[in-house]
């Protein structure tokens, strides 16, 4: 439910050629929807530009499909992140042309195109395991209309790797840098770009990884101005902090 | 074994309608009941004012039946929690009107109806995935003669749905608030009523949530004053405590 | 050394105004400056748009006086953060109108004007001991060239303290919240906003709060999107994040 | 600013005894007020029942000064915490009658009586050097109108010392129970009564306590029912809700 | 190898019984034993009084049962701990009287019996879930020649659980005490008993137990004396440690 | 006040030599002592053979002082741990005899000489620095009876210097082991003996040491058996439990 | 890519034997090579003269092979650790003569020898569980020109198995260590060698082994000189480094 | 006690140069030396290679001087690290030649000159605040007869400062890395080397810093392999081993 189908049900009303029974029925649900489970915040977009995406870890498939279900009565694109095959296969059965990604585990319903700026964000990840979280973060993105390029497998173990990539990280916008183990790509990309650069530690890596300590510690204490870090794992937080600033 | 079932034995006695030998049979298991595997403690509803809970976990499913078996000679409702189907299963051989409840994971045996008080708690949820902890919460409230309203999915990214319901938290007694990842609702709700919080972190959440530590601490340190804190996903320990507060 | 001294050098060269030996003198610090204890990066405003800011911890006075000397040879201004009142005296003796912020603990020399975008950044503290974190991001933020405004102590605990401000709030391009004990204001202000939040976890709090864990772990794990996180108590790094994204 | 003040400036404005400007003029500080340094939120009371209290550390002396003089202009009892003497003399400045409890470390103003509820709260303390905390949660639940019995270094290495005080401790309406170390004493207590159980854990002994972790998670996984716990060393946040459970 | 087989060997040799080449046949594997993916240590029941144990976790069945085929060329009683069902099976197609304990998770080979002194281990544990961490100490002090008498299901809850079994607790020469949760058990009985108590915290419980850290921190800050405290869930270094003790 | 005070009474009682009402007077006091402060636990002798131990950590001189005043109305011998030398001042001033061990920091009066056992307790140090944490154990050992050998700096790094005195080590009924660091030497000596080894790990280090958490850690994780650990810089714990085993 | 292929390229150049062409194409991938899923760094050999060693975790077979298939376009030998039998399903179809390393869990494929200098270097375990470990840290010195001596199963608690090893460990050029559990064996290690001693720490153990956590710590603050410490499990990076040692 | 005099005085006996008595009273402290507080262990030359170095944190400086005292009487040159200006007091009143090191914290006494190999060891800092952890290492490696290169603050912020030293780092034997905050330096270093590196966590930095922790994971988890982590602010360890690399 959005700023424009709020000017419109209010300019109906002011025009005579909505009833206001019929616009109360509408603004019920104005806030909040209440599915009993969950109570979905359809004023989202209204408040932070963004409508609600479905975080799909820990809910049922049935109550994934059941809030999809509902939101698909609204006028947005939808987004699911943490989803299973499982989850897919019941909101394939309310909505068929909904789209899987396995490697990102979203599902992602368009209904409408949302015309991207002219800059782009860049996705960077440090290693071949990163790819998941990135291709969250860059699905996000996507979704949320912007243009996205990716660069894939960079760490610092062979530096001029990322060289040979500074062009495109250098022109975007707003870079996101995925990296597990010891998490220094972002302190690299941060001393060599004047944009901003959203960290993702990643759990990719073992012993002393403690499931992604290592890399969250590692950006936090990071000597690069300009970066900041989202939760371990987080590559939608990341494609949506990056959406909004470079849609700024 | 309640202080009712104490006066009338010993007024049996005194009366000499019980025989002393009779009667110390009766008394022999007061305190204790040895099962080999585990040592009732059937004095507690006495001392406490609240019969023993069974804590499933670590337990086979033949304990648990064996203890519910013990205890169903007693005139007391029974919970177990954190059960099994399976535990289920065996008890329900013993017992088959005991219930079950899966989202809770309880089992629960009705055997006296205690009245509940004017009053009533309220189990609030920050998302749907803490829906398991407040069940939990709910339904040890309610066996003890409670009781209870739900607000469910609530959480401060969208704090309006909050305040939509904020008659039914400001009227109740005392509020349970459940809420993972950041656990950052106690501190709100707290801010807002005059009655007493009980928070309970739940493991919900991934990376930085580490287990439940995120929302843990949060709720530890709160700056709202009336708040106290159960362990990580602990909803029989809040339920608990809310009965004890709201039975006062 | 920035772009524009560059430019002219160049073109007083191929102008034949600049001697090529004299360019070269001028050329040899280009990238960096050999202090003995430090090497100085003069390359990075080009390189990132922002000249080296000095980092007084852990270095002696001297130190701190002997790097900006050097920097004073170039025309940038110049900003020290974590510094003490004895590094301010050694360096008010070599640039007497240094100016020193006790509550910040920054030193800074303003050498040129940088006019400020329409836009403005928001610096929001949770508690009145946040103020010296909230003081750094906000000093920082100025001397690179913005407009601040500053919300104070508007904790969750009591909520409406922060919606007296949400005007002021919601038209920053980008809020700094500055946060300790269980560190929630960003999440409720990530869930008002349609623009980027920047936390900042503090140190404030004892116990449970494990020298800033606590408001860290809860600023990772928050469910708001569109938020990101600094190091604890880095009032830099938000100020200078904020002054990338403001200025962009 | 409470609930009877409220009642009277409206009759009063009703009545025509009060003039509208003159009320406004009142009104204009209700919900927050604004002192540069701090935002105190003068509405608290009406919401929770409880005035705001003061939390010292962190604060300068004359912050804390000067927050406690605008206090004074409201008709409450005030209470500051975690405070210094040097606090505590700038304070007599300003309000001589002003007392400080050098063990509890606390400044209290009483400028009315509040009549305590016939039932007691009982602050029981494991060892001598857990008395500090176990001091400011009795001062808070005194200057809330509670009647307080302390029992002192009652700790579960000597159990039978807690024995002697059983019926004490029984009677009360709710249970403070301060404790160090290992932190045991609080799952003894709350196997014993059938009252609410407030377990502060302090950072009292050496090691593996590691500043009162060992405490906290006792505490915090014990197995005796109808216990909550409040943040290591928050004598004042069980004091608060002592009273609001006291006084419910 | 125990030194009454070498007293025989060096008297069978001095006697001229025993050929000096069959002796040193004899004695080549007098101090360790090269398996190849073992060492095994044959001297230690001549340094230590005990002959080494296999712990079975990490190992292949093949490796567990390649080991106690070699040691059963020695004239000892065997012990493994930590073994599965499987490895059983194939110690058991080597000697078919070795014996499995489902619950301790040990296999225990008898070849000779050990008088036990006439004092006694006690075994004692919190709850229920404890059970198989205290059958492996009690296990262990069996195999090791040793009377020992179990207490089951005291823990701190009902705290009168354990005064009813106070006289055989009182009695014993060791008390080993098995707790998990907050593992406030050992600090109760070492603070009613003139001996020593061996406090073994187990990873029974969820959430702030972290697997354990909430009883061992408890035991290890524990305000009772003449307590030591063994790794998580180490039932078999209590059961040594005690038959040490008890048989000193 | 022991098992003979207790013995002479009541036979004097028996005998008519002591009034009841005196006896009585005598008795007020049998099991505990309130100071206000302090609950002084005078049973403890008669229940675990050891008097009360003073923690001097966290009390003021004059509690100290206070109940040391009061033990030496019973017939005892006094320790007190964690002691400064301001404490030492205030005890001298009412008992001049008082012995202070700077290195240990404790103070000792002994009234009456218990007579030691034929065996003694080895008190062995990995390096020098951790000689106050072994000064701790050997001088409570020797106040409750004990003859103590002391072995120094022999820690891994040159394991020889163990060996050199490995006789006096193995002859001893049992071994404290104080190290810091990796704190290693326990498993070491556990390895070489066939008698109890306590382990105290000691916060001496820096670093990944995390104040004795590597040493703890270490211990507690020791592959020799017989081994058991007391919280980090506990040397009262061990030498206390040492007493006891050494006494059996 | 090596220097040798590089010196005859340019040679066959400069000679008219290759052309132009030719060999651009040649080096067009010399410094990496783009598979869309990693960037495989094709420079690292002539950069550290080691080439590229495939990290398996994380991977999927296909992109495992895929990485393969290239790697067999260039003249090196080839190591993939952290491999599943399923990936080497699918390597062997490309390269049936790849060899597969169980225990190890690592594919080699050797297609040129490098010859070893005259020192070896000597890998020792603790224990039996520490196996995979030391075997990975064996395999990998192997494949890059090394001679291994195996000493296995020489921990702590039977130190003599270590002494009879003495020989073959001091005469090795570098030991790798590998333990879990206390870890402690490097320090006992590190005292009697003159050599560099690489320390494993393994996750081998339970409790508080935290994961390898107490073997680190235990490590990292060892007190014998000449040891440094890779990650826990990290047998790769223990065989690579002693490698470089080795081969200096 | 090195070698040659080993050799020497065992030639003397049996030329019969030197009397077998006076060799006894020579050899007496062959192994250690008890000095009642330490045992020195004089035998540590002929193990290891390197005379013991004294650890001055946690000692008296009597106890250093009278450490260096004895060890004045053996033929080796003497380091001493962590010590206190108040320590080099007490050891120049016994030996006024010793050098004092104000960053490093080192006191050197140079008794011989031990002639540096060709090679050299690189020690590289990544921030002017790591120069006293960086001053140890190389003053180590140096009195141990080696040649030291210092690249002083090139850390990962402005990369190419690092780049302008690639010349002295490449070529350099073994490289050892100081660095704090995230702790990436060793990451690029051992990227860009085919030489040994060996990385110094320092505690470097502030909040989730925690003391090092984050440099400390973030190095063992680096995924540049060569590369081995010694403990945070151990530049003494660095400088030993990168010495026994270097003269390997």
């Amino acid at each position: 439910m959005n700023q424009d189908f709020l000017n419109q049900l209010l300019t109906g009303v002011r025009d005579g050629k909505v009833d206001v029974q019929e616009a109360l029925e509408q603004l019920k649900d104005f806030t909040t929807k209440d599915l009993g489970y969950a109570t979905v915040d359809t004023h989202r977009e209204l408040r932070t530009g963004y409508p609600e995406v479905i975080f799909g870890q820990g809910k049922t498939p049935e109550q994934v499909a059941g809030i999809i279900q509902f939101m698909l009565t609204l006028d947005n694109n939808i987004l699911a992140t943490r989803v299973t095959a499982e989850m897919y296969d019941k909101v394939r059965e309310i909505y068929p042309d909904a789209l899987f990604n396995p490697v990102a585990k979203t599902i992602a319903i368009r209904k409408k195109e949302i015309p991207p700026p002219s800059t782009y964000i860049c996705v960077i990840t440090a290693g071949t395991s990163d790819l998941p979280v990135a291709e969250e973060a860059a699905v996000t993105a996507e979704i949320f209309g912007n243009r996205v390029e990716r660069v894939v497998d960079v760490g610092v173990a062979g530096i001029h790797r990322l060289y040979n990539k500074l062009d495109v990280i250098r022109r975007a916008r707003v870079n996101v840098v995925v990296a597990g183990m010891e998490g220094a790509l972002p302190s690299i990309v941060g001393g060599l770009v004047d944009k901003p650069v959203i960290a993702v530690p990643t759990s990719v890596g073992y012993g002393a990884n403690f499931g992604g300590l290592s890399a969250l510690l590692g950006m936090l204490t990071s000597c690069a101005s300009g970066t900041s870090v989202v939760n371990i794992d987080n590559g939608f937080g990341a494609g949506f902090l990056a959406s909004m600033i470079n849609r700024l």
